[in-house]
């Protein structure tokens, strides 16, 4: 007699866009408010049990915002994405935005599976903000060299040890990261952005990196800091680091053949 | 013996730009938070007298931002442009910014002296709306036909009787106005931008544009329904409004001789 064999359950992605400002950030901590606590209880309200536990590309820090987190979580009881999404958009706040919700292969894992990240950090360089901007850039009124901090952001590309724009706090086994693209984009109104993709990131590597190119921009600090920093790497030793509020996480990359992003 | 002729004091300009989400309009209102009254109140200070009273280009509404409001004031005490920007920007909180002070002629006003307006009506027109741009666009999630709109837009340019177009409350003698542009920009992400130029607008005016124009988007009304509206003018007939918080003053044009936009 054939024993039936259980099909495994799919891991379901959840693409989610934030405004981290009323946010302690994206991990779960007692107490506090955070994206994974408003999401977890939507979706415990949704499949009508204690906790579901999900996990998330990557851990935004408190007011770091998002317009392309994934978060994975194997359901506890069956729902179609398209209505889990509507019940999510109905639930959440309009802080935090489920932009949509895939159905992935059972070994999918919005952490494991990523194969690099997308960030950018807004900065604002010139005397005055706008006032729709406060909680989205880095107001920089001062005069910045951008041939020097072109110059200081075309050596940090390749595979290294990044331990000089980590600070201390982060889990890791391993500094050594592949920073794929460095751009530095400024607009004719005075909004610079820096665009950084790389297949992991350290803790609070680009508000440092961004911070170090401000430095070296207001020329605080020389264009061979990177240099000098790279070559060697100890966590901490570049001693700047950008707020919170300039950062975004844009996007996160999968194979293509478990992408929650692909039209299925 | 000459009599010395008091030389007549200058009318200062403040370019304002604000996020109108938390005020009950422009203009001062016992009791309540307009962007009229804290713009007077810090002025009070700046200059230590009980009240500097102001005159807005425009009168917005609540809920409605600015890019480009101009206020004017005689001020009760010499104080540089420079150093007034300055001390406003300090004294106002981020939601109001002071992007430029200028010292005009004596015979400038904010309202009588503008010669035409610019406002844009931002509508995001996709299933899900981003966290950042809840507080500064209408939502409309329903399918829009474009090409209707645009042909209903194309009706209404010129001089002619606008009260249909008009909310009943305003203060104007006359319904005719020079509509001078009309021009509804799709975008590749769904925003569709609707920019309106005027001599001047009548109460309620853009938001009444935009609603009539995404009725007909949304096939609720006919294209035709704009020529039968400008054909019978009534104050009120439109009969739809779009809500306040898409709405932004970008610009008020100022002849050449007495701009406070001008380089001086």
């Amino acid at each position: 007699m054939e024993q039936p064999i259980a099909k495994p359950r799919p891991s379901y992605a959840i693409v989610l866009a934030y405004d981290g400002t009323r946010f302690e950030g994206w991990q779960l901590q007692p107490q506090r408010r955070t994206v994974q606590g408003v999401v977890e209880e939507a979706l415990s309200k949704i499949h009508g049990v204690t906790r579901v536990a999900i996990v998330g590309a990557g851990r935004t820090d408190a007011g770091v915002h998002a317009l392309g987190q994934v978060a994975s979580y194997t359901p506890p009881t069956p729902r179609e994405p398209a209505q889990l999404q509507h019940a999510l958009s109905r639930l959440l706040s309009h802080e935090v935005r489920p932009l949509s919700v895939r159905a992935m292969s059972n070994q999918f894992h919005a952490c494991r599976s990523a194969a690099g990240k997308i960030y950018r950090y807004r900065v604002v360089n010139r005397p005055t903000l706008l006032p729709f901007e406060a909680p989205y850039v880095w107001h920089v009124p001062q005069r910045l060299e951008i041939g020097a901090m072109l110059a200081a952001a075309a050596t940090l590309p390749g595979t290294r040890d990044f331990a000089s724009f980590s600070a201390a706090g982060g889990q890791t086994k391993s500094y050594v990261r592949e920073l794929r693209r460095l751009a530095i984009v400024p607009r004719d109104d005075g909004e610079i952005s820096i665009e950084v993709e790389a297949d992991g990131f350290l803790y609070r590597m680009v508000r440092i990196i961004t911070g170090l190119l401000i430095e070296i921009g207001r020329a605080r600090r020389s264009t061979e800091a990177v240099a000098a920093l790279l070559a060697a790497p100890r966590v901490g030793s570049a001693a700047t680091m950008a707020p919170p509020q300039g950062l975004c996480l844009v996007r996160v990359h999968y194979p293509r053949d478990d992408d929650p992003h692909s039209v299925s």
